[in-house]
């Protein structure tokens, strides 16, 4: 996959949260998403300011697909929502905690998460 | 901050794990930790082939500082250790969740979780 660097779009992203971004030198930041309730962490997308904006307002996920280099609402397609009961950004400014109410499988795999390929740990325990 | 690429050094990751990861243009994959038990997500933070082969087989986690160009072990410094009890790649390799008991806060600033700086989302409820 070539990345495709997000658009230099006019955005309407509130200009106070759009200086606390730390955005990579595509234009985005990463986003965590979290299952609200559970707390489990279901997957990792990329925004850009349009994208938060959209996410902030909507309400709905709403991400910027590297691969396809097009805006991509959560479900738009699969039916598999994600309705947003909150964001948080971190202390440099370059990830968002997304809170979400998932419907469905948040993998496109079919999995309730992405992060199923566990890797083995080894070394001293604490 | 000015992103400083991993170094191109030889790293003794397992090749079959090696072959899973999608690295970035800077041969690094995001790093995502949570805290064991409680399952907050504490912050982000970014791996090379050898941090994630020195967090597997070392069981603290090493992630590779972006600002300073070097090798981290998450308390080295701090004090703030993190013992890993699992780490899991995501579907398409290109992103890391990492179970962690945490000492102490994992933010710089003191907080538990670098995800404090709550964002305003409006739209439709669900």
């Amino acid at each position: 996959m070539v990345p495709v660097p997000a658009p230099d779009l006019e955005t309407h992203l509130d200009p106070a949260i759009a200086a606390r971004l730390k955005r990579n030198a595509d234009g985005l930041v990463a986003a965590i998403v979290r299952e609200h309730g559970t707390g489990d962490v279901l997957m990792m997308a990329w925004m850009d300011d349009e994208a938060l904006h959209r996410t902030l307002t909507t309400g709905r996920a709403t991400y910027w697909s590297r691969s396809r280099g097009e805006y991509w609402v959560k479900g738009a397609t699969s039916g598999h929502h994600q309705y947003v009961r909150g964001v948080a950004l971190d202390c440099d400014g370059d990830a968002l905690l997304v809170t979400v109410e998932q419907v469905g499988p948040a993998c496109h795999t079919g999995t309730h998460s992405c992060f199923t390929d566990e890797l083995p740990v080894g070394g001293v325990a604490r």
